[in-house]
């Protein structure tokens, strides 16, 4: 019934759906298994993609030839640049999207992609060969052959539903769990454990009063996330802000005897920074409000995301204290929020490819790797789906390092360290974060998503004429000097001290008072060569004159890091024979098997003197 | 958390979508329950509405005021008249649809429709006092009061769903089956019982090979369901039509063993009207291919949906026969066929207005009554809507006569005769299909649907201009003779025997080979008559004309019936002391508790010389 295929990939979430598209857009032919066709690429959380760190995710995806970015400018109806008003590298693209709209644009592009055929049923356990993956079996019973397959099951996984003391198996609201998968991995000696996510209750639009509420409209100069030319829709929809207050809160606590939180009914670790109300409350009880994002879900729907309330406290107590937030105060719910708990797999058990160590040629990616959101998930989808193709077509594998994606951060990180609670971005986890910027993103991996046949030769000439015209740009303002004359009118006007000798225009525009927008008044070879070029070029020029200083002393330390992130270990060392290890060191670099110098000094436990013996004794 | 409702409709399908619009726009507040937002108003089954006899529901639901016309003029790609080659009783209209859209614009309608609220649970009980609904009690734990309640529960019911020797627990495919209120009306003393229905698969249009099949395009000139004016989609898609043939049926025959059909695993029956492709090829053993519809989901999307070949047998027994129809060589299935066990009531509980006789105000519609057919569904949960409205509010119930509507023929042949097995509407099951046309739905149904509040005096105005301009037209060919010189030539041409002396417009019309295409051409008044008028009207005028002989002669009928049809018999009245009455006519007559005399005389088991005795005894 079936033949077999190159790559089968299970879930069709953020991450199964890149994964298909990336593995047939290399060549190998995919079936993608989901439970349900009509819930292909569902935001079961949140309309929205993107936001700090997350949002240059998406952004490292687009440029690598990845679609998330493309579906997003598609369906968003709102586009905000996050942090505009501190540094480039934390500019952070957010945008909220029509939900359905979205999970129609990802299916019509899988439908384009000639190589993912598609079949609904339910994956119960993998078909395994000499600790090879070779193929999965179904709920139905049929067997389908592979050559790799992807895991991407989302919180389906023996899901549990928690609202109050109620509990329900399923894998989101209204929908079946997935058993079995989890049984066989362990009992082929995986390690499992259960992580928690929740939900906000959806509300009626109808029913909200938005004049108590702040208006949040998008930037009135729309930007994208794809590097491509997506046509945007001209409008936008509004969002709105509210707070939660001290009557809120204690409505809230009313239920906490009965919140599977506190009572221990729930023992999965949640997302931290994406916490419930009630951990709120509880963890930042000197906090007198909270902020609460309402958010439409569709350009026509009237159904609004509760955003920042997500809860599992019993419904009459969710419904209690919503109605007390401004503007909620005759709202009508059209589902309570719950807390959901599922099982994932400690990614330390994963080496950088995303594929699992104990089982050749099988990738997990997403929310089975202990990470919590859609793009996290989107971008390790994506980098399985390669990797599996790459493998199976004895093609070099793809690692991003940390020094030039946040993806390489995320893998990483996952990978070396581990995660206890659901595992989030944030900038904060980059250490050359000064160089992961989403202005970029293309510059940086453009090149590797063209290597890979990901991109088209015309994406990556954009790339180049975009590196060339923007470095032509601060050419010319390091070699055009201005006189005192021309323009000390204009910097006593804008608040900042006036030259007394002619300038550089590449050291006048260091000044956070002085952009091109002010110095091409002044200068008009200036108004010509920008008038030549795009918006991300010029945008591009202005950021690497105002920060090169900065970016170049990152440069160094990532040079100067280099010699150890680039020393490579042979995976089959075996650290028990170097004694002067400590014990917990060999341990764990037994576990991790770490590819580098550099990783193996990130595993936690491994300290600077157990990396001082690796670096004498370790080679390839 | 609730305020009391006056109307819970429990299911959002096509007879939840239907109550739930009726009842609001009546005036009730609603609350829609659903167990999947996401899931509204889906084609659970084919991508298309109406039909022979369907269509004319359709039409029927909009001339009252109803919205399934109007989403699908909203949403169709492809639309056909059938039957256009028979007289206008036969006529059908019928339309392919976007499955997406049509969800969608459901729930946009819905939402738009402001005493409408939503509530994403599962309804697991009803709340009963004095034999009286009250309200729901749902698996969350909520309880949610109102004075009326309409189940529209579909296949959710303990559904089981067949796939070969495999079954699993379900609503539909990948949703969950519904428990607890099945058990719960048995306990107050239903009678309930198991249907069975089923799907073909859905397969990939990319894999399948066009050239081999035949197109099937809709009418050149577009018709619609609603007699308001919907905007219509330009283009159309077309379908395609193949064949099933000897090896085929070989191939299916070798899967009988394994068939939950034939095995005795599935107890409940099926449609007899839409059987599985193995019912087919076993019924007509004589036949040796069947037609196969093969028709797009949806205006991008590539799923195909393989009308006609329904079927529960083993997967593997599926794909293998559909690879052997031509054009399905290579054909990738999306998903398998199945086949649906779930539980119905035997209709016979209800009184004509759909409310049970057991519990007061509790409304049953759709396949929870026994039928079958998105149509069907859609105006039984109209007509409940509408009659738990009128009640709560003591204002009159609405029935409709087998006379005047394809809906009064379905409601009034669940409740008196019930069914074994699903329900489907034909022509032929209305005695009166001659009045009943796609045509005139507006004529017969509009006053019904203005009384009741639901169409505006502007939709009743045009539909009495209607009236007025095509007896205008009437009344002007049976005025106008027109001389044999100047039509004489044109009969010739037309193969029809010429005329010897002045003739009516009205006597030539009545020839099968001519109509006013023709003869505006010799009489210019007629010409300028017409140009003054819509095609509406002049299609009415036409048919009026060909076929009012006939049309007088039903009506003759209708009204000779009319003193036994609309004979009212006491809802109350004590059948058990008439013992000249047959013992089962006694029985038969206690359960049904007709409210005429007509519908008396159609309770199987109740023969002519009971109704004579009846006609003596019986009055209100």
């Amino acid at each position: 019934m079936f033949n077999k295929y190159n790559v089968i990939v299970v879930g069709a979430g953020h991450a199964g759906c890149e994964a298909a598209a990336a593995a047939a857009n290399l060549g190998s032919s995919v079936l993608l298994i989901t439970m349900n066709m009509g819930t292909i690429a569902q935001m079961s959380c949140n309309p929205a993609m993107g936001g700090v760190a997350k949002g240059q995710i998406v952004r490292e995806i687009d440029a690598l030839g990845g679609y998330s970015g493309i579906i997003t400018d598609k369906t968003s109806l709102q586009f905000r640049m996050l942090n505009r008003s501190k540094g480039p590298a934390m500019w952070s693209p957010r945008a909220q999207s029509d939900r359905i709209r979205f999970a129609e644009e990802w299916r019509i592009a899988l439908e384009k992609t000639p190589n993912v055929d598609f079949w609904q049923d339910t994956v119960t356990s993998l078909l395994i060969k000499n600790n090879t993956v070779v193929g999965v079996k179904t709920s139905i019973g049929v067997e389908i052959e592979a050559d790799a397959v992807v895991l991407t099951n989302g919180t389906f996984l023996n899901g549990i539903i928690h609202i109050g003391e109620k509990k329900f198996g399923g894998g989101r609201t209204g929908e079946k769990a997935a058993t079995g998968l989890t049984e066989q991995l362990v009992s082929l000696g995986f390690e499992a454990g259960r992580m928690k996510t929740g939900t906000p209750p959806r509300v009626d639009g109808r029913s909200l009063n938005y004049h108590l509420m702040e208006e949040q409209w998008g930037d009135e100069e729309r930007g994208r996330f794809s590097f491509t030319n997506v046509p945007l829709a001209t409008d936008q929809r509004c969002c709105w802000i509210t707070y939660t207050n001290a009557a809120v809160h204690e409505t809230l606590k009313e239920g906490f005897e009965k919140s599977p939180m506190f009572t221990g009914r729930i023992k999965g670790l949640g997302p931290r920074y994406c916490p419930s109300i009630e951990d709120k409350i509880n963890r930042f009880a000197e906090r007198d409000r909270h902020q609460i994002f309402v958010e439409p879900e569709g350009w026509n729907t009237v159904e609004i995301y509760v955003n920042g309330f997500s809860t599992s406290l019993p419904e009459d107590v969710q419904y209690k204290a919503l109605t007390q937030i401004p503007g909620f105060e005759k709202a009508k719910m059209f589902r309570p929020g719950y807390a959901i708990e599922y099982d994932f797999f400690p990614p330390t058990q994963l080496s950088l490819t995303l594929e699992t160590k104990q089982i050749s040629n099988l990738y997990f990616a997403g929310q089975i790797n202990g990470t919590t959101g859609y793009e996290e998930a989107a971008s390790q989808g994506f980098i399985a789906g390669i990797n599996a193709h790459q493998k199976i077509n004895d093609k070099h594998e793809l690692i991003l390092k940390r020094s030039e994606s946040y993806i390489g951060v995320l893998i990483d990180d996952l990978v070396t360290k581990g995660t206890e609670e659901p595992y989030r971005m944030f900038t904060s986890r980059a250490e050359h974060r000064l160089l992961l910027r989403q202005d970029n993103a293309d510059i940086r991996l453009s090149p590797i998503g063209y290597e890979l046949g990901l991109i088209n030769e015309e994406r990556l000439a954009k790339v180049n004429d975009k590196i060339k015209n923007s470095d032509d740009i601060v050419a010319y303002t390091k070699a055009k000097s201005i006189e005192p004359g021309l323009v000390n009118g204009m910097l006593e006007a804008l608040g900042t001290s006036a030259i007394n000798q002619n300038t550089k225009l590449f050291n006048l525009l260091s000044r956070p008072q002085l952009g091109f927008n002010q110095l091409k008044q002044v200068d008009n070879s200036l108004q010509d060569l920008l008038s030549q070029y795009d918006k991300e070029t010029i945008e591009q020029a202005e950021i690497k004159i105002k920060y090169e200083s900065y970016f170049l002393k990152e440069m160094e330390i990532v040079e100067r890091m280099k010699k150890m992130e680039d020393r490579e270990i042979n995976p089959e060392f075996n650290y028990h024979q170097l004694v002067s290890l400590s014990k917990e060191a060999r341990e764990k670099l037994m576990r991790i098997k770490p590819r580098t110098l550099g990783q193996a000094s990130r595993i936690s436990g491994v300290s600077p003197s157990d990396i001082s013996v690796l670096m004498v004794h370790v080679s390839r």
